[in-house]
């Protein structure tokens, strides 16, 4: 690991930063930054630990790096907001190499330089276990069009922007080969969902440029949980219909039924959005999303009643428990 | 630990916010507010880990969360800022119990109270190892008035706003006896400064406000460690006089001399704030530091030269390196 905070700071200091509204970035005891007049500040953090939230044998230190800023980005995209600055704080153990380290700053690099964002601060410090990595993201979003989960209603349409359940598929893959094994297809684009998730920023900025009633949440507990989350937030029971749901063809193809519809529901760590919107602002935002090339999927109505998911299935309904599952202990 | 984070949340949403600027706090995938006008934003983060930062033979849980908060509110002050907001990351081991936890968010809450912070997020995870907990601050500072540690130059005081080294004093001594132990004089006030630091936001606000050319920095790693700091990234040498540099009371009478300023120098954690100030502005510093019931010390002059910092006693001129100390490892 770098010596000390300077070293640090030299390697990661940019020659220039994409957002000028950066005062102070990488190097002093906090950054500054100008606010945007008519945008408020949307702010988020997440952990990731070593042995908890990934491992080497599934996930490289590019991949870690690089899923660490994806996670808070998603959660950005899920307020209908636009990701601006990353901070980066690392606990790193002896058995991370300098290379190792490189790689999971080139990781979050490579995510950043695509949604156009600056890291402009962070710190380093040793551990005496596992790697812990905690990313903090700000974003903006124009005044009063933030999306939460609490604003869906009875009559609205549930949507998803992608099949989901892909991201577990590829972790079952990793978990039972390990990432350094050759992998065949369907494998290689379902690890890749595991591996490189996509956060569905364009997706969340039609979503608050349409649809300032909808609400919004991002999967990363699965489909099923975060329902759960939309129901319980705005006191609705969502009914999600079976055959509207997306299957992906890796799945379908791949798979048993049973265990795809699993990692549908439960699977989690897909970082698609999931929300709900008035059936009046429907067609418009369809519409919106196609014209962008953004995929947008109705599966589900909210109803009165009771903080609950129920899934039609033909004439049985049964319902969608708020669970996930912990892949490294099952 | 919490089972969940809707859990988390209910126990943790507070019933209103000190800051009308909050928009969204905690409860959905990221807070949101409103940047105030005339300001700029101000964002840092800090993780401390279990066994490489804190060890619970020398803090209470709640000294734990007192300090994870104070070091980041500290990184504000060194800013000239205003802290505002924060938000908690948190990695539980199974052997933190409910009530520690607790404990936890309670000594951030008193210190958050205290400076009128509001917590408007976070997270829980677990940790299959030691407590990691990340605290991300923001805050806020008129446009253009925030302070960096670029700006010192030949001609300037060097000041620090209170005795250095009591801090590292009381951790000896917590190493020696454990946080248990009945504590007297003065190891009980010396231990008060090790784990409950005051974050020196009075002190920031009133240089900030008077003396925009100042440079600034908070002591963390110790006060020669801190002052390198100054030295190398304004490219000036910082000439220090060892006769008008405080020593408390605490140490002078309870150790011997060689100890006791090796505290000062290097113990670290004292957060204290180490600065330069043009001549000219000096009076008027100090002057109202004084009306506001603060310290403020003149201990040394900036020079021309290499980027170093050399301590002088009589006529003797001694260089003062960069390096703190680990006390878990010595």
């Amino acid at each position: 690991m770098p010596k000390d905070e300077f070293e640090w700071i030299q390697q990661h200091t940019p020659e220039r930063y994409s957002h000028p509204g950066v005062i102070e970035g990488i190097g002093d005891d906090a950054a500054v930054y100008a606010a945007e007049e008519g945008f408020d500040e949307i702010l988020c953090v997440d952990t990731m630990v070593e042995g908890v939230h990934f491992k080497k044998q599934t996930m490289s230190a590019y991949d870690t790096g690089y899923k660490a800023l994806a996670v808070n980005i998603s959660d950005i995209a899920a307020m209908g907001g636009i990701p601006v600055y990353y901070i980066v704080s690392i606990a790193v153990p002896s058995s991370w190499t300098d290379e190792e380290l490189q790689n999971l700053y080139n990781g979050m690099g490579e995510l950043a330089e695509e949604y156009h964002m600056d890291m402009i601060g962070g710190d380093t410090v040793s551990s005496d276990t596992g790697l812990v990595i905690s990313v903090t993201v700000h974003g903006r979003v124009e005044k009063g069009r933030h999306l939460v989960r609490r604003n869906a209603r009875p009559g609205d349409i549930v949507f998803v922007t992608n099949p989901t359940g892909r991201s577990a598929a590829g972790l079952e893959w990793l978990l039972e080969h390990g990432r350094d094994s050759a992998c065949p297809q369907p494998f290689q684009t379902l690890t890749a969902y595991h591996r490189k998730p996509r956060p569905r920023v364009k997706e969340g900025r039609v979503i608050a440029g349409v649809a300032p009633s909808a609400s919004l949440n991002d999967i990363s507990d699965g489909l099923a949980s975060e329902a759960n989350e939309i129901a319980e937030a705005s006191g609705v029971h969502l009914q999600l219909n079976k055959q509207d749901i997306p299957v992906a063809g890796e799945l379908e193809e791949g798979f048993p039924e049973d265990t795809y519809w699993d990692w549908i529901f439960y699977g989690g760590e897909d970082f698609e959005l999931i929300g709900t919107v008035r059936e009046k602002d429907w067609p418009l935002l369809k519409h919106s999303m196609k014209q962008e090339g953004l995929s947008l999927y109705d599966i589900g109505r909210v109803k009165e009643g009771d903080s609950l998911v129920t899934l039609l299935d033909g004439k049985r309904e049964e319902r969608l428990p708020k669970k996930g599952y912990n892949h490294f202990q099952s």
